[in-house]
């Protein structure tokens, strides 16, 4: 089927029952093919196809609103509202967005992709509805991962309560982003399990993988389990206590059965939830059987599902294996983590250390304040975190760490500027908020030796410290063979200085080296401990002047502290301070974004240049 | 009777039943009279005095371990853990905090202020305990309010479904701070109706009303009504879901009924939750009837519950008065607070503009996204919260609100400095947080007439904006009749600037004055508009050598911020920036505070005549 007759809902809603089957194969093989090449996150948005489809049917939107929690399921949405012509240029630079992006499509309310708010920004918008007396629904439609993410609660007890005549979609496919945790998971297992929903299940999955992999038969193997699974609810008690009607569990890729239950909840004009069961990875073959390894993928090739890129070694991965180490040699240490064991590169530790890692779901707020009690309790705990996800837990941070003094360790990985995934991954403030924590120890190293150093510190020191470090390893050599000091010198250089905040010290030896060709000599130096920050640092630089660079918002950054510091101490302060301007950065490859930001090497180059020369950088 | 051979949890386990009756009026008298002196929390903590008596029999301390949510119930605990003694400096400076503490006793095992995060905390002490194989429980008390905070939700999920032998004590009076919101609310009433439990509680209550204020008859009355409602247990659908065993609903004013269950949760070696029924104010009448007005009071007067001291006109119900004006005007305006309707001034707003002000309870995270959602269905929504709780929702912020450069307007009430309450409650790290959000506006008014027209620029601009003030207004000459200008002249001088942000001007003015006699002519400015900086500081200050005042961090706040713009534009950098130090200021009076910090006007003085003399500040 060509897709691009049906880029729209108007066209989505002529097309006859077995139309749409071949649609959501024709779907399913775009979203694959852009994914092999692109990267993406692939498993979630394979689930979702025939759910997308029933909600773009049953409802009309932009009279109805619909949001997406995350945003791991947009593909389907976004092909289906006018983007299909752009669909291949997914995550990249000037491309579509991987998440729903409000400057890309009127279709999508919010430019979304940290978890669990979904359900807070529907009830937003069906109140605002009210207060102006607007027809239309608001739909929610999140994953089951979302709802172990306090917020999701918070949303429900007020929605609830309210009577507010707000739909929630709950996709449950059994998992958030690895195995789900926590007791609501298991108890909407048991709703599935009590009407046979885990063998119906697994029969289907069983016999799709003997299919095609992409096929317009993929549907009618479903038919005959249809029935006897439709519209059959269970006795729901959680939902109910917060105020919902629970409609449930019904069959998330069967469309008619959705487009009646849609239907249906639209009509009872009160708060619904309507629980819908589907398969993550759905209609291909390595991401049914992996859907965790299918989450989020780099691009890889579609016959065997096997990653097309070599991948390096990873902080995440480096520092598990040092604290397994320090695990048996010390006996206290334990590892937290919130629903990314495996994106943070510990489930090496939970290996080798059973029972000392614990993964709480998608709940930053509780991880943090967990492992204040585990340090408050005498053990060494350690927050393995991506830097963005950690500022949900900001408050926690200050008032269960930071006032109590106690150590806990704060592993910051995919620290700076995140690439493809977008503006909501970036982890660029990270420097700014834990600069301010009293007592919080802050480190950027740029290697595995000076990773290790910092660990030793931090688990040395008796009060809170943050590691920021991003995904890889170095490959360049003067950062893989950096000193193990608080400023390294990379490069010496006669004429200015350039301090660089940990990894991003790459752009500023490359901008030395154009330099060079100009004549201009340029040291540079990578800061691996921000703070507190070593005042050795004013003898580095000597009487040269000086410039900083960091892959952090200017505002409460790198630049500003030293700024400040130079006031304090009576030195020079800095010519210029390169850091991320006061924007989002969007999605893209890390060389186009920190074109774009002035960050790379010519533009650095450039200022600096400029700056020597007596202008403003 | 005598509270000093009390004050020990040793002591209290030897008490007959008629004994504990006279320790419990005791208890009582001793915090009405302290609370009524130095002000404090006075309802929360009337109602816990026979729940805390039962814990501190049936658990040993410190070999079980008790964790208050907030802290708002922590009198009595105090008082029987060895403060006895010390108890009349209850919040003042060097003396007792009003909340646990943990450089006051061993007894508490975290400082605590902020909401929800007690069952997180617990948590992690008892999986310390189980990775030690040490003995003991630990105990999670949290008030019904805290339950709407979704951190609650998040450590209940992950506890119940690892089965770890927590036991959490919900102390139900029916409210938070104001009345309770939510559909849990409802459902917490819905098992106490279901056993008569209000019609009990509505008889005591008036029965104790006909008492005398506080005495020893107070829980001979009671014991008629304890044998029908102890152990008659309502089905609870709600905590089992979430994995936990439910015990209750039990009274909370019967020591026998509640040490004898919490013996049997400890039996039970399963996450436990006992629902504990308690009355707020319990045994004090003026409180007892206004729970609300008593939940945080300044001095009082015992026999009339009259407020001793005179209150002048606040900034939040300056704002709330405007904004009721400007919602006749425009009708878009709508109001979001997170259970401080009252405390922030705002309860005359929903009264003018019923239906407007969305009250979520103790859940800043679904506020601040909530007023997202508001603001994209063309509302314009202000969130109305303090400015330490706002730290709560600084994901949101950044994501739900400035990632989509929604109009949300942030109030940010008891910004700076909040006294007596101590270091969970000031709002001392706004000014660095806010200014790394892209395209967040900040202010920082001193008077009416400036906090008007930021609301004015706020509302007129098409993206977020917050605005920082403390409870009152000035009263304070020069601050009252201050232009409406971003950086306002307060006092001409031409030997030196002070730039000040915000309130905290007046001690720039107090240390000119000091100055004055010293020979030194200090100009001192207002900033009110923090971000963006207005440019034209720079001529205000012109040639004069200048200084920065702020109540907030150093780090990330509006001096370095300046120095940073100073680098970036080739201006002269303050000579010094004072801040508050990097560390946690604890309780006491703002004068007692700020002279700790050294921003006080002595200090102040002394430092910039040094400065200007050529040495150090």
């Amino acid at each position: 089927m060509d897709l691009s007759r049906i880029s729209t809902p108007e066209a989505l809603k002529q097309l006859s029952s077995a139309e749409l089957n071949d649609l959501c194969a024709a779907l399913r093989e775009r979203i694959i093919t852009t994914v092999s090449e692109n990267g993406g996150h692939l498993a979630s948005n394979l689930g979702t196809v025939e759910l997308t489809v029933a909600l773009l049917r049953a409802f009309d939107i932009p009279r109805d609103q619909i949001v997406f929690d995350v945003g791991h399921q947009c593909y389907t949405y976004k092909l289906l509202t006018g983007r299909e012509a752009d669909f291949a240029t997914l995550r990249q630079f000037g491309g579509l967005s991987g998440f729903p992006n409000r400057g890309e499509s009127e279709a999508d309310l919010f430019t979304t992709g940290h978890a669990s708010n979904a359900i807070s920004l529907a009830t937003g918008l069906i109140r605002a509805r009210q207060l102006t007396g607007q027809p239309g629904s608001a739909i929610a439609v999140l994953g089951d991962g979302a709802l172990t993410g306090g917020m999701s609660y918070e949303a429900l007890n007020d929605a609830g309560s309210s009577g507010l005549p707000l739909i929630v979609i709950l996709n449950d496919n059994g998992m958030s982003i690895s195995s789900n945790v926590g007791a609501l998971s298991r108890y909407l297992t048991n709703m599935r399990v009590s009407k046979g929903w885990i063998g119906t299940k697994k029969a289907v999955a069983g016999g799709l993988k003997r299919l095609p992999l992409i096929g317009g038969a993929l549907f009618s193997f479903f038919e005959g389990f249809k029935d006897h699974i439709r519209n059959i609810f269970v006795h729901d008690k959680f939902f109910t206590s917060l105020g919902f009607r629970y409609l449930g569990p019904i069959d998330g890729h069967d469309i008619p059965a959705m487009e009646k239950i849609f239907r249906r909840a639209v009509a009872l004009r009160e708060p619904t939830l309507i629980h819908v069961v589907t398969q993550k990875g759905h209609g291909y073959a390595p991401a049914e059987n992996s859907p965790d390894i299918f989450h989020g993928v780099p691009p890889f090739y579609v016959d065997s599902g096997e990653y097309k890129e070599e991948t390096g070694p990873e902080f995440g991965r480096t520092a598990a294996e040092y604290l397994i180490e320090q695990q048996k040699r010390r006996g206290d240490i334990c590892v937290v983590t919130a629903a990314m064991k495996d994106g943070t590169g510990f489930s090496v530790f939970e290996e080798a250390c059973p029972g000392r890692l614990f993964d709480v779901g998608i709940a930053e707020e509780h991880a943090v304040s967990m492992a204040a009690g585990l340090a408050r309790g005498g053990q060494r705990p350690v927050c393995a975190i991506y830097n963005t996800f950690l500022q949900r837990g900001y408050d926690q941070l200050l008032m269960d760490v930071c006032l109590q003094k106690l150590p806990v360790l704060f592993l910051l990985d995919r620290s700076g500027l995140s690439g493809p995934d977008g503006a909501s991954h970036h982890g660029i403030f990270g420097l700014s908020y834990l600069t301010t924590m009293p007592g919080m120890r802050v480190y950027c190293p740029i290697n595995a030796a000076q990773l290790r150093e910092a660990m030793d510190e931090a688990l040395a020191y008796d009060g809170p410290a943050a590691i920021c470090y991003p995904r890889r390893l170095p490959m360049y050599p003067a950062l893989r063979t950096a000193e193990v000091k608080p400023c390294a010198r990379l490069r010496e250089g006669g004429d200015a200085v350039l301090l660089c905040a940990g990894m991003i010290a790459k752009r500023g030896l490359e901008a030395a080296e154009l330099l060079e060709k100009q004549g201009i000599s340029l040291a540079v130096f990578a800061v691996s401990q921000i703070r507190p920050l070593d005042q050795g640092v004013w003898q580095d630089i000597g009487t040269r002047p000086c410039f900083t660079l960091e892959e952090n918002v200017l505002s409460g950054g790198f630049g500003e502290a030293l700024c400040a510091e130079a006031a304090r101490t009576g030195h020079k302060a800095p010519l210029a301070c390169f850091a991320l301007p006061d924007a989002f950065p969007a999605h893209g490859s890390r060389h186009c974004l920190l074109r774009q930001a002035g960050l790379d090497a010519d533009t650095l180059a450039e200022k600096i240049q400029r700056s020597l020369n007596g202008g403003r950088a």
